[in-house]
Order: structure tokens, then C-alpha cells, then sequence
């Protein structure tokens, strides 16, 4: 413990196939009417800050838990605690992602009566989509400053996500980005992305966004 | 080939020891006075705006090569082949990172008669600090819109580079990026490391790094 923060080393997975491990997970969860959202982004996209901003929004209506991933330090988990939920640290231990066992490990940490779980995964735009955590649903954060052709560069990631979370839109005007561009990108990718843009600094566009997960939960739910 | 760019597909390594094969090249290369430079960094951070720049600065006194490496796309090697510098393409096959047999093939393609070959690597602040691509020296470039706490939380990265080059400084007003405890971050992790801050998009510092470059062929070539 770290402050109010538990440090959990997860551990790499002993097991070869991490897809059949996910699905089994996936329906654990499923039975025990936990919903769990895998968010990914490049470092420094705004992960934390976009996850404060929609637990303030649902926090009096489900029971949130957060786990972050981070290689090091406890800089994330923090900040989470801070809104009262509960929120745990998972050290990678150097693994650049996570499997669906390592976040069985948070999951277990976390502890039961949670509607929405939601996991922080290690900041990266290659290797985290190739694991399947046993989320119902991957979403990626993508911003600004990082270019309108990500989508084009990082294919896996745009894939595997249901929804796209374009941050820091008040930087629009400082950069060359053509929001037209990337969401074009996005659905040649993937055409069935939903797309939301944010400042998740000034919570422009969080309301959508914790809209959007409202859905979610109340459609898992019934 | 796609108009001027060829791509290769490079393969994983079948050699167990990375650390030794990378040793193997980096000396084969001192042979040859080819300097390897290894460039680093998220996506988006800024890379191949970087290198154009420091190359349009270094192209009259040295043969320059460039290998970009990108899990698709030819995007950046077309942009750096517009320098007229030799420039081609490596699709790493969905691989998060490059091992030095990776990069001993994109060199093989290369050709010889080089003084400088830069590897533009993976965007990615993780895995790639893991392999020693053989290059005499590592640098990485950290962009303001991704915040000054990278270095507490991809520590390898800022262990491994001599260099730090800090981008996009230009929209310093806009985001909450402390320059002085982001230096005193990545001096906790690497005392040693340089930085020299930058705008990629302006041209602003980018002859310090240029002279930094300089310095370093002189002494290699001594």
C-alpha cells in the first residue's frame, strides 16, 4: 500500500492459449453481471484524466472499480482514488500489455459487488490489442497532438475497438489534424467504431461519452 | 517498391541472444565507420518531422540512410525518401519492436557506403527499449501534449537513450508540461542523458541536434 493505493505485481500468464482463458473470463464476469472496459491509448493521451472525468458522471449510479497498469510507479491509481472509488495499481513488471490472466489477478484484487470495472491498460498502441482481457468491450483514446493518421499506422488497435475517443480537441487549431481524416481512417479500419470527440482538461464531450457506457451497462444488465 | 520506397519485410530473429547478436553487428559496423543511430518514441511524437529536419541540416556532409520501421503503412518512409536521401521501408509484421537481426536486414538492404544510418524504431515507449538494435547510441523524443511524467513511468526508455530530445515545445502554453521536473525525471532514470529541447514542426533547435549528431560521427570517425 501506497497512501490509499494497493501496488498488485501481476504475474505473465502460465497459460499458452489467452484467447480460451478470455472467453472464460468474459463469461465469469458475465454471471457475476460484471462489465469489464478495456481502454488503451498511446502514453500520454489522457487515459486517467478521461476516467476521471466519466466515474465523477457514473459513480452515484453504479459501483465502479478501476484497475491501472502501469509498468512502474502509481502516479494513475492515485489520481483514481481520489474519486472515491475503488482503484488499484498493477505492476506489469516490464510486460508492455495485459492478458486476460493479469487482469483476472487485478479483477481478484478488486473484489466482487462492482457493476463496472474498468481497466487501464499500459499506455502503447501496438501490443495491448493483441491480447484479448476478457472485456465486453476494447476502446481506444487517440489525441490530437499524435496525428489524424494513427489509424493508419497502429491498424490493430482501431479493430479491435468499439468505441474511439478523439481527446484534446481544444488543441485542434496548434495542430495538422483533419478530424475528417482520422474518422475516415477509423472506419476503413473498422466501420463499426463509434467515434466521440473530447477535452477530457475541460469535460467537453465527457457527458456522451459516460452516456454511451450508461447504454452499455443498462443493455449488459438487462 | 511503392513509387520511390521499398519495403521490407524483416523477420523475427531465430537467434536466442539478442544482447550478443546486436554486439556482433555494432562491431561489424565500427569496421565499416557505419554509425547507427536508434530513434525512439510514442506514436505521434514526432520522429519523422525530426529526422527530416536533422537530415536536410547534415545531408551535404555525410551519406545518410534511413530504415523506417512501422508495423504497415509507408507513410514515413516516403516523406523522409522526399530528403533524396536512400530511405526504405521495414514492416515489422505486427512486431512491437526491432532486434538486431531485424535491423542487420534493413541495413543489408540499405547498401553500404553509408556514414550515418538511422533507424527510426517502432512508435513506442515500451518494448523497443528492451533490444539492443546494435546502434551506437539510443535517443528518444518526448512531446509536450504527452506530459512530463513519462519518464516516471517508462523508466527503461529514458535508461537507455544518451539523448532526450523534447518536441513540440511550441505548444508549451497550451498543455501543463513542467520542462524543469520533466529534466529532473529523466535525469533520476539516466544522469548522463542529454537533453535538447525542440520544435520539429518550426525547425527550432533542430540545429543543436544536428551538432550533437556532428559531434558524435567526428568522434566515431576519429
Amino acid at each position: 500500500m501506497d497512501g490509499n493505493v494497493k501496488i498488485v505485481d501481476v504475474q505473465r500468464s502460465i497459460y499458452e492459449d489467452n484467447d480460451e482463458r478470455a472467453r472464460l473470463l468474459r463469461s465469469e464476469l458475465r454471471e457475476k453481471g460484471v462489465y469489464l472496459l478495456n481502454v488503451m491509448s498511446s502514453p500520454g493521451a489522457g487515459k486517467t484524466t478521461t476516467l476521471t472525468g466519466l466515474i465523477n458522471a457514473l459513480k452515484d449510479n453504479y459501483r465502479i472499480g478501476v484497475m491501472e497498469a502501469d509498468i512502474d510507479s502509481d502516479v494513475d491509481a492515485r489520481r483514481i482514488s481520489e474519486t472515491g472509488v475503488r482503484s488499484i495499481q498493477l505492476h506489469t513488471g516490464g510486460m508492455c500489455h495485459l492478458d486476460s490472466d493479469m487482469t483476472r489477478q487485478g479483477l481478484d484484487e478488486l473484489g466482487g459487488d462492482i457493476d463496472l470495472a474498468i481497466l487501464e491498460n499500459v499506455g502503447n498502441l501496438v501490443c495491448p490489442a493483441e491480447f484479448d482481457t476478457g472485456a465486453v468491450k476494447n476502446i481506444a483514446i487517440l489525441s490530437v497532438p499524435e496525428g489524424d493518421d494513427k489509424p493508419l499506422k497502429y491498424p490493430l488497435m482501431f479493430t479491435v475497438c468499439s468505441l474511439v475517443l478523439i481527446n484534446k480537441i481544444d488543441v485542434l487549431p496548434y495542430f495538422d489534424f483533419d478530424l475528417d481524416k482520422c474518422c475516415e481512417y477509423i472506419h476503413a479500419r473498422n466501420p463499426e467504431a463509434e467515434v466521440i470527440t473530447i477535452c477530457a482538461k475541460t469535460g467537453e464531450g465527457i457527458d456522451k461519452f459516460a452516456e454511451w457506457v450508461d447504454r452499455e451497462l443498462k443493455a449488459y444488465k438487462a
